[in-house]
């Protein structure tokens, strides 16, 4: 897979880049990350890459012909533009099942006060990562970058991916690590019984149990096995109960 | 407003606190941001801050010890933790502007596989950026950072922030900025007519259309003047009539 990413802070993006996971995908073939200067593909001498907005109002509007031009440049015939802008849909872990399996994508970044809404016309997709302003499209694409490339068959050990919260549509259930007692919590017994059938089946109901105290929306929102919907439902039922 | 942010990948925040409005915004003196690296707090010899998950699994756990020692390193009295995780609350502008109250927020890091469970009766919130799976908080922690500093007075011109997309429940209505033609792509006439009233009217009804196509579940959580419940109804109106 090969992320062309275009920005007008090229060096935001080095550390990422570098750092842990996304590292590793490079180095080990699974994934090409490039970083495109936006004012590079700018045909003004001073590269400028914005300009005031027709019909007045606050800030910069960024200009649609760089845009264009980096596009052009880059896209193949497999390729995937995304935009990122708060206008867009909601980027969520089935997008992001849906971008992993893509050979090429592009991601725009702009300042989030505004582009010219023509280059929206050369774009595939519009995607927003949540209901909140940020300065600019930078952030969000290193989320996209970051959801889609663990996704990529090799990246990660395939249990850790599958076992993600979310992934399956519940949160996570609690985990627990050394020392077994700290700062007078114990750890739960049955993490400690060896007993790996009942570990399974504590950790399917703290998931539930999680979902339901947190994101009770998630259990609307998911197509679950017979075996989850039976427990969430027996679950539901003790939470009326203790009302 | 001061930001400390604890994280094993200290470097990884370098341009992001010296880019665009945060750099600004810290040299204006608005916001103070330091970053912590964990493994620091951690009284393993060789610095470690995690371990393996009691019960088994894919995965190392962020072990308890090293995120209780920085928190109490730094709390004050008027400090909110708050925690970065899939499990959390999803975050939004609403909190956003909550937290942008706030004189002291301590942001905590984890690699998203896992953190001992018993480090959250240690922060007053846990807050996830949305429905998909990330490497770690970092990434999440930027954002939150992003979106507060933005809202805190002086850092952005205020009618910028208030004209924002969300920030009204609404998406924003399209920008155009030079050239008024381009790849035979016209700019809307009304914004090159001078008439500010018709220009606001415009971009009002572009407005409600924009969010009627893209986030129409953004209609029903919000709550709207009458005059844009009126045009919102009579938008969706016509879009019937279309059907």
């Amino acid at each position: 897979m090969t992320i062309d990413i275009i920005t007008i802070f090229p060096d935001f993006f080095l550390p990422f880049i570098e750092t842990s996971m996304i590292r590793k995908a490079r180095m080990h073939g699974f994934v090409t990350i490039n970083i495109h200067n936006l004012r590079d593909y700018s045909t003004n001498k001073h590269h400028k890459v914005d300009d005031t907005p027709y019909g007045g109002g606050a800030g910069m509007v960024m200009t649609y012909q760089p845009f264009k031009d980096a596009i052009d440049h880059l896209r193949r015939t497999d390729t995937k533009v995304i935009f990122m802008s708060p206008q867009g849909q909601v980027f969520s872990q089935k997008t992001a099942n849906t971008l992993a399996l893509s050979a090429h994508i592009i991601l725009l970044c702009g300042h989030y006060e505004g582009i010219d809404a023509r280059v929206l016309d050369l774009v595939d997709a519009e995607l927003s990562i949540g209901d909140y302003v940020l300065t600019g499209g930078e952030i969000p694409a290193m989320v996209v970058a970051d959801a889609i490339i663990r996704l990529v068959p090799g990246v990660l050990h395939e249990d850790s991916a599958a076992d993600d919260s979310l992934q399956n549509g519940l949160l996570k259930y609690p985990q627990y690590t050394k020392p077994e007692t700290i700062d007078g919590k114990p750890v739960p017994e049955v993490l400690l019984s060896g007993n790996h059938q009942e570990i399974a089946k504590w950790r399917m109901i703290e998931s539930v149990k999680a979902t339901l105290n947190k994101r009770p929306d998630l259990l609307d929102k998911g197509t679950f096995d017979e075996d989850i919907h039976k427990l969430i439902k027996a679950l539901k039922d003790d939470l009326q109960d203790t009302k």
